[in-house]
């Protein structure tokens, strides 16, 4: 079965689009998907504009930005309401969830983790709110938090960026399959295309 | 008949696939078409970043959009030849353009020099080729690109300019209809939707 690569971070209005309509668009086909947490503030860093788009000094992009996500979550019934901080600090969000890719259950953390940061408008960077979404998932939320903020579970995100960067990756949401890089929400249905097309 | 307003750029290769596929999808409907040829230099020169993404420092980025538009491309049938100059002059283009959407053949002049740019590779700022698609096109190229030059034109080219900034426009293509702004080529279908919603 082909297999697409989701690449996305806590804090991004498109990557909660995308992580909300991924599962559904690849479990049709049917498609693995391999999910990616991963950090955009280093790489805005490095990036010679430095920001998101949702913080663009230009105002008329940030209003324009607001609106398109408003319209697209309408568009695709995503319930949204905007989190009182942007960016959200999604460092201890991706910790969590890279350790749940490695145990199967990526997704539905994820989509806590979302829910809770576009909808619900929880800090989802404290460790009281990534207890409780953790409780609710049946998991042992002490050992977990634990595990993720261990010194080799910091090293393995550190390193997943980097792994970003070094696959051209420069935005949130990405998609990677056979090599190509898709880049945004709207690339999704794309990139499960290319996923699934005939390779011969 | 509602209608859909199409701002573009003739350097502009996202404004080249929106200009390829707008005529189709609204005559369908159908919806009327306002065609809108402005320019994105001005614009960027007073934004933050100051350029566009197809000359962005980062090469993760620059390299991402050719590929994307070459997707594109391929997934709409449209023929593309990047262009050997980036971007491409597109001040004179615009100027004819602009008189043209007041005799109702901007249309086929946009297809026309968006065609020259983006497969034949020709320099639509010169007079010469101009002067050609013109008479291609039956026009009496010398009247045409006396008035185009004129002064009163180049200030009505200005002043689109500065409508769509005051309209929110910071990138090309954009689509604006019932006071909803929808950027990106990408959006077209959104945009056509929107436009017919029933507005009761």
């Amino acid at each position: 079965m082909s297999t697409l690569e989701f690449w996305y971070d806590f804090a991004s209005p498109y990557s909660y689009i995308a992580a909300s309509r991924i599962a559904t668009l690849a479990y049709k086909v049917p498609l693995r998907i391999c999910w990616r947490p991963f950090l955009l503030g280093p790489i805005f860093k490095r990036r010679s504009g430095g920001a998101s788009a949702f913080q663009n000094p230009d105002d008329s992009e940030r209003r324009y930005r607001r609106r398109d996500v408003e319209r697209l979550c309408e568009q695709y019934d995503i319930p949204l309401r905007w989190p009182s901080v942007y960016p959200r600090g999604s460092l201890l969000a991706s910790r969590i969830a890279l350790l749940a890719a490695n145990e199967g259950w990526c997704g539905e953390i994820t989509r806590a983790f979302f829910h809770a940061n576009f909808f619900d408008d929880r800090d989802i960077g404290s460790e009281s709110v990534a207890r409780e979404l953790l409780t609710c998932l049946g998991k042992d939320a002490d050992a977990i938090l634990a595990e993720a903020t261990s010194a080799a579970n910091k090293e393995r995100l550190a390193m997943q960026v980097e792994e970003a960067i070094a696959r051209g990756i420069f935005g949130a949401p990405s998609f990677l399959t056979g090599g190509e890089l898709f880049w945004g929400s709207d690339r999704l249905e794309q990139a499960i295309e290319w996923a699934t097309r005939d390779k011969t």
